[in-house]
């Protein structure tokens, strides 16, 4: 697979969202989220998936120069109005919102509405580790996974985002979709002419199933536990949660009127809110203890668990966001690797919009 | 099995903490706290563990009149000393003092160190709906759960609660283990005789297992998601998480240093804070938007949910928190049976405490 570098695809996902309306900053904050994605591995939510919001905003679905307001607030809450913007603008200025309240009031929370794909979870909770803040992140997404016992299709894969900051130790990340596995999985499993196993989707019909394609074939798929005896009705609690603190709290579409992401799929006729909604958060450490004693008990987590005892000697028993980390710091130096069907619509995309595909 | 009234069973345990110095307030609290478990199903963290309390006590590991203290606060924020106590009592003072700062600041968030264990994570959730508040609670406690690609026991069963409120529905109430099963299961397959299902246990080695003893014979109990296929670095990072929200944001013992709940198992002779921890959050709803407004979107986002198309056309697809108020309406009613070891162990705590149990 040919290998991008990082600073290139940044540079044309900036000239994209450019050409779309945003500012420079906006474009470049946009650039910097999906490429993050890209960085960390979770490829699904990088440049491969630009294409799409440039269709959403073909159909006026997205504004790629939002505005977002406040429309409620308290000391240590706010109500933001994404203005129908790209998540990946929206979000990391209610995070600033959030991290301004807890300097304040010890935490900030703001629930988003009307806002669009975030891309990944983990990116908006990370920029609260600078301000020695633990930061928090989760958004609804359209509806794909069904309630336990049921083959309605009711819920997103809803990721929750932790990040706490450590002092010699990297920061714990917590970046988490609440079923088995994200979505893309399917999709690079159907690519690979790979059935699944059992346990990350079922049949239109309810039914456990193997096909990289249920979902294609009007299937869903299945909370973080898979079945009832494993505590798939636990990870509907979470998804579920996500979704009422991301939609219901901040008066945004929730379960099944999320609006679909792809542009090829019309929203429901009927809205019980405005475009889809995220939950953002910062806690200051110091608003619980010192952030410099706080900081050494993580270094001491971190190493307990990193040292634990593996089941097989040669495997390594990791804390979260390392592998993420891991990738990052390769592809940063190696570049970013994309499959031959994502650069063909990369550079479609560059032929529409007047901004050439660079194979660099 | 015999039933027993929870009317009678409150004023035993009541009597029992009163013996072991708790005022009537205190003592009362307590076993209303351990009487909810018993009412919602939660058979292991009920009357079932009193005997626990009271071991601990004698070995001056519980204080069952404690005086918690604020030790740090912000706007919307505090940690708190439960000065030993059983968590029973500490944990729904940390919710009044979150509650109390979120009708000020919009939310209230307490972390809790030098506390026992608490009972069900649910009912000091609970405590914030009657004002119109979102609650969570969290707790961590003796590990026995191994992270993923180890076999060493790193974690407790962690639970996370929220519960929310909604307008003529009942509130929806998640009240999870971050584990596929609470360990009290595993217990009750071995008294039936029966194994237990793949998914839910490792051997001593870190291998699969059936063996419903599997803990007893230095086995650990496996993350949400059992194995790395279905996602059980998703449990491990939850329960990770609640570990560091619980205890190092407080300054409780974490990881490997939980002090056990059993008597007969003395603490770790290292430790690297003070008892175990909680996390007590409380969200004002109209911080973010009308209460009103909020609770007729929970009634329309449950309903959605409760219609849901079931899998088999005989199953109901539930809303979190359905089943434990069906059993304690059930239970409020008919009373709580109780196994004859719990029974004959009751009775023996009663001569012991001077405080006879009515078979009634």
């Amino acid at each position: 697979m040919k290998q991008y570098s990082a600073t290139s695809l940044k540079q044309f996902t900036s000239q994209i969202f450019q050409k779309m309306g945003a500012s420079k900053a906006q474009a470049e904050l946009a650039a910097e989220v999906l490429n993050s994605a890209d960085l960390r591995g979770v490829d699904s939510h990088g440049v491969a998936r630009l294409s799409g919001y440039v269709r959403l905003w073909e159909k006026e679905r997205l504004n790629a120069c939002p505005t977002p307001t406040i429309v409620h607030e308290t000391p240590s809450t706010a109500v933001m109005d994404g203005d129908q913007g790209a998540g990946l603008m929206v979000a990391p200025e209610a995070m600033n919102i959030a991290i301004e309240k807890a300097k304040i009031a010890g935490t900030g929370w703001v629930a988003i509405r009307n806002s669009n794909h975030y891309g990944i979870a983990g990116y908006h909770a990370m920029m609260a580790l600078e301000h020695d803040m633990i930061g928090i992140s989760m958004t609804n997404a359209s509806p794909l996974v069904s309630p336990t016992f049921s083959k309605s299709r009711l819920l997103g894969t809803n990721p929750i985002a932790v990040a706490i900051p450590a002092l010699s130790e990297p920061p714990v990340v917590v970046d988490m979709a609440t079923t088995p596995v994200a979505n893309g999985k399917l999709e690079v499993q159907h690519r690979k002419g790979e059935d699944i196993p059992e346990g990350w989707a079922q049949t239109r019909e309810g039914l456990s199933t193997t096909d990289a394609e249920a979902l294609k074939k009007g299937g869903a798929m299945l909370p973080l536990g898979s079945d009832r005896t494993h505590g798939s009705h636990k990870g509907y609690c979470l998804g579920g949660m996500v979704d009422i603190f991301s939609a219901v709290l901040s008066g945004a579409n929730y379960g099944p009127w999320v609006p679909p992401f792809v542009a090829f799929l019309e929203p429901p006729a009927q809205q019980v809110g405005e475009g889809i909604g995220h939950f953002i958060g910062a806690m200051r450490i110091d608003a619980f203890r010192p952030a410099q004693e706080f900081k050494e008990h993580m270094d001491n987590w971190i190493k307990a668990f990193r040292s634990a005892e593996p089941v097989e000697p040669d495997q390594k028993v990791l804390v979260p966001g390392d592998p993420e980390r891991a990738l990052a710091h390769e592809r940063l130096k190696n570049g970013i690797p994309l499959l031959e069907p994502v650069v063909e619509d990369l550079t479609n995309l560059g032929e529409q919009m007047g901004v050439p595909f660079q194979n660099s």
